[in-house]
């Protein structure tokens, strides 16, 4: 007996019959006597929805106009939250039907705080004070995931995947012993089974670990869900809410690298498509140029990635390359236009057709030469390393993405991931 | 210049282009100098859509158990309601991107504070202290009606057709001048012009009789929001959002008695098929009895229309004939067996296939005959009358369904409502 979080995606509540399937989930952890906080995503395919209906209005621009009437990001949030508004309700008439008692809870009725940036906010508090004596009073909490309410008394929301976030936060902000995402996939893998066949599911995998997947395109769990995890120490459990009756469903804990007990160095292999690569050519080379750069991304709200400083071979002068998130490709080239006296800088180039390939493992801590493995499994495939970036427990390359598949497979080959390298783990 | 309140219903924001429409229409008095709040439905079939997957679920109870887990009215205004948020925030990107300020306001933003009668909520109070200063600072209001906040912090919401409520509430709390309704027809006719296709938009109408109206099913306006109009004596303009540019679009004003300058006895037939008729049998004849039943309604949240008390012709015993609306049918039918033994009746009948038809006019008040005409047009097409109910200025009678459109016809030509009796005159 205890206190647990349950989320679930948009493809396990995508219709009335999942909803049905989830509220059966649900019911089955009350029976056996927890507190059950559930947070839920939208229908699959309704964010879509209301996302193209932003779209096309956003579009009303006369021409030369661009965005003419402002920001619209908190309409947006207004918008979408709509979606997991509905779902949190339809699941809390679920439950009922079941004779459970459950109630929904929307982001400001919690209320769970944020920041005041809109479409991507960050979550500042969440109240317990009223929930938490609800669940302790016998009821489920039915919590609409990704939305939540700004300073203004606006609805935020967390951005794309951020119902994982949502329930993480909720799972530390009731004490809750553990936090079950529920997902279409049964677990966290090598790599992607769409590419290669032969990939694994993990029964356990160290925070650090899920961090760098996740960073890097893995997308199972919404990276701040990870982030958070790791630094309350809050074990997650990715699972699918597809399993059929009886059968096992194990998913992959995601918790303490002390309790991974697998040995491996490299554990999987990423990769993201969403990738844009900027070049900004023949830099005036003043100390904190880069610092201006990344200023000037910032205060546009776009995430730089793999940055690399070189000098072109042509004229001698310095080059800047760095990715950013393709979505956010237009809004980064303006900012850098906006600011090109003040950064110093010729001419910008950029590309959109980039992949990032990534390989990620605790155990590249204390082994060498993953990276030399790595680039030769590349190169005898003849696929050319734009950009390199490393860190601790992952070495990420920026290629050309018609080469994803071919470098993904060499990748997962090269490290022998299809190998259980360890006798399987039970997740508790 | 002056402040004016805007409603569009469901089918004038049924789809994008209808919202660049209505974004046009709300321009148009921005740039005549006004200060506006508009007030949105969902987009057509939307709230029908929401409906249906909450109906589903409610009805997944084990077979003789009705409503295991109690009521779902709470949950079904959260979901319901997330379909005005969405066209509010859409509304407000559009006036944006047509370089108008403008925001969306929930009703828990503003807040607009009702009872706690879930799925039929009725206002309590507007607060106007943060929606007034915006639209005095220039920002077009856009407002998602039908919805509210109740006191334990949950969405409320004001029943089927609650926006024009909202409509009509919002603009006496922000004292606006006026209050125009834009529909899918031009106006209020004397009846339903599918059936007459020679029926007559009329220029003025009292508040009365398009109370009447709208109580006896003319679905244009929200009966709460005629009452509500009457009672601050607020002129409400119903026009079409789809007026041709350059069109003339006087609609119809409802307006105070003095102010209609038209003269005649009858303004309009209507007729309603949402009725179903009760009749309890051979009851107790005790003082106090139809108090009893009425009582038993009201807390089932049931309203009692026509009531009519007779004796059996075969035993003599007294029997109580009454109509509710026909979706409320199975609640009190089932209220009444509960209170069957504190009542005192011997059996229930019920029939779902009964259609009240009424004739209006504030001219009832000083003429006679108007009955007199009106049992004798029905009889002439041997339309059989089940129940008479009548006030000041209207006189309802219940018959069979299937004669709707025959006594809707015979009743339109029986007060020559196809002919204009006074010029037309133009609204303000």
């Amino acid at each position: 007996m205890g206190r647990i979080v349950m989320k679930f995606g948009g493809t396990s509540v995508a219709d009335l019959e999942r909803i049905r399937a989830v509220s059966a989930l649900v019911a089955k952890e009350v029976d056996a006597g927890h507190e059950v906080a559930v947070v839920v995503s939208a229908m699959s395919g309704e964010t879509n929805r209301l996302v193209s209906l932003v779209d096309a209005l956003d579009a009303d621009c006369p021409p030369g106009e661009d965005k003419c009437g402002g920001d619209i990001h908190d309409e947006y949030d207004s918008i979408v939250a709509s979606g997991e508004q509905v779902t949190s309700g339809l699941l809390a008439i679920a439950m009922r039907r079941r004779g459970i008692r459950a109630r929904s809870w929307l982001g400001w009725q919690i209320p769970l705080r944020t920041d005041m940036a809109h479409s991507k906010a960050r979550i500042a508090e969440i109240e317990s004070s009223a929930i938490g004596p609800s669940l302790a009073d016998g009821n489920v909490a039915v919590v609409a995931g990704f939305q939540g309410i700004s300073d203004d008394g606006r609805i935020s929301t967390l951005g794309r995947g951020g119902s994982d976030t949502s329930a993480v936060a909720l799972a530390i902000a009731l004490k809750a012993d553990r936090c079950d995402i529920y997902t279409d996939v049964d677990g966290i893998y090598t790599t992607d089974p769409r590419i290669v066949p032969e990939a694994r599911r993990l029964n356990r995998i160290a925070f650090e670990e899920m961090l760098e997947l996740a960073s890097l395109g893995a997308k199972v769990l919404q990276v701040r869900s990870v982030e958070l995890a790791m630094n309350y120490n809050l074990p997650i459990r990715v699972l699918t809410s597809m399993a059929v009756e009886g059968q096992d469903n194990p998913g992959t804990l995601v918790c303490h690298e002390d309790q991974t007990m697998e040995e491996r160095v490299v554990s999987g292999v990423a990769y993201s498509r969403d990738e844009a690569q900027i070049t900004l050519l023949r830099l005036s080379d003043k100390p904190g140029m880069v610092a201006k750069v990344c200023k000037a991304m910032s205060d546009a709200n776009v995430i730089v990635d793999m940055i690399v400083q070189g000098i072109s071979r042509s004229d001698n002068a310095a080059n800047l390359t760095f990715t950013v998130g393709e979505r956010d490709l237009d809004i980064a080239l303006a900012a850098l236009e906006a600011a090109q006296e003040e950064i110093g800088f010729k001419a910008i180039k950029h590309d959109r057709d980039v992949t990032k390939v990534s390989v990620v493992g605790i155990g590249m801590r204390s082994h060498t030469g993953v990276a030399q493995t790595m680039f030769e499994a590349l190169a005898e495939r003849g696929i050319n390393i734009e950009v390199i970036a490393t860190s601790e427990i992952k070495i990420s390359v920026l290629i050309d993405s018609e080469y994803t598949e071919l470098a993904v497979r060499a990748l997962h080959n090269a490290f022998d991931l299809h190998e259980t390298k360890a006798p399987p783990v039970t997740a508790p």
